[in-house]
């Protein structure tokens, strides 16, 4: 579970990985009106970032975003999505890459294949970060969960990258309910109130939805079996709980 | 506007080119209730494939594209959209990639970089098959639009990115309604009747709409204007015209 800059990624040319091509994570974290997004902190350098990492030679891309989330962060089975690809020429600055290695006492060549320029490919999840926790690998001094509305200076285009994922999540709302077992059942109960599923919707879209609106857009989706009511000792306005239908039955 | 293989791409090394990156463009085509899909057909090789390419070195990502696109099929001004990138093991053959090559004359070494595994970033553009005319770059005998219900066996894994790109345009379908005047308007007239908003739909779903409950919906989106009624010399029914509210009033 654990990443350091092995042998390969030091050796100057890079030759088990394909070359200039790398990955980022922006993982979501939701949990009671909260979004977070995890971020790393390299090791003796005050460099936060995404986590991220390179493919290697004989492995698929989708592999290749699990196997370095999980190398990264410790965190496994977590649904991933691609949502872009980064490729500007003005993404590219090998200073904080070189920073990185110097840490770890590398001293890279100039025509290292790290310094050079990479497209990155970007992967979004959201998870509960209170049941997802991360481990900091050997690179990093930290990895850890960090309140959306104030991040600290990212390195790269990683503030850009994380601006782009948040608005591919909140477009994609009501899109990923065909799926939503898979995609954010993890993020609510097995039953759930009407206000529970319209407080993770305001959290990601960073506004407030009128109630009879939102719950008359979700029933319409046929997405929702409606169970008995709430147990909360007598109230007479107790809320109906709500649960998911079987992803087969959409 | 034509496309050969350059000095530099049948050069075994690809220096100019970022390595084992690639374009793939799924260009689709509508008019009057038909959905078709650009093809081109290598020169001699009997491939069908999409138009696709590479990316320099000194070039933005999304600028290479629409370098691509119109160096392969002559088309400007297109609005593309990144949708998925291209990255199992699988989808490495180096035996089309061969054949095109040796048809032109060039007979490549066994580790020529066009021969190694690429990891192939997926575009898609919607647009009017009536008004976009293709022209064959000097690497194809033809580059033309093929009915999606009828297309011929297409090299590598592209009919699987055809695939991919359609579901990402019927899911977009509603989404892209907010960017709408930059997206579909070269679809429609500039103005038009409910029921060619719903031939648009129902020729990229693939399936009929209940009348009602298309104009409830697409009216609940509060992006369209209600004009006159369209003149059709004194029926008494006319169906009303209508148009998008401009971006700016969304």
């Amino acid at each position: 579970m654990s990443h350091q800059l092995t042998p390969e990624e030091q050796s100057p040319n890079g030759v088990n990985f394909l070359p200039g091509l790398a990955l980022d994570f922006v993982v979501f974290g939701f949990h009671q009106n909260q979004l977070k997004i995890l971020l790393l902190e390299y090791r003796n350098t005050g460099l936060f970032a995404l986590p991220g990492g390179f493919i290697r030679q004989d492995e698929n891309l989708n592999d290749a975003a699990r196997r370095v989330l999980a190398e990264r962060t410790g965190l496994i089975d977590i649904y991933l999505e691609q949502f872009y690809i980064f490729g500007d020429l003005a993404r590219h600055d090998a200073v904080p890459l070189r920073a990185i290695m110097e840490a770890k006492g590398v001293i890279p060549t100039d025509d290292h294949w790290l310094l050079r320029r990479f497209v990155s490919v970007g992967y979004y999840a959201l998870v509960d970060f209170t049941k997802a926790v991360p481990i900091p690998d050997l690179l990093s001094d930290t990895c850890d969960w960090y309140e959306l509305s104030s991040l600290p200076q990212l390195m790269l285009d990683h503030q850009a990258i994380v601006q782009k994922a948040l608005e591919t999540l909140q477009a994609d709302l009501d899109r990923k309910l065909i799926g939503f077992n898979r995609w954010a059942a993890p993020l609510l109960s097995e039953t759930f109130t009407m206000a529970d599923l319209q407080s993770l919707y305001e959290t990601i879209l960073g506004q407030k939805l009128r109630r009879s609106s939102f719950q008359r857009k979700i029933l319409s989706l046929n997405i929702l079996e409606r169970l008995d009511k709430k147990y909360s000792g007598g109230a007479h306005r107790a809320p109906y709980l709500y649960r998911f239908t079987s992803e087969t039955n959409l």
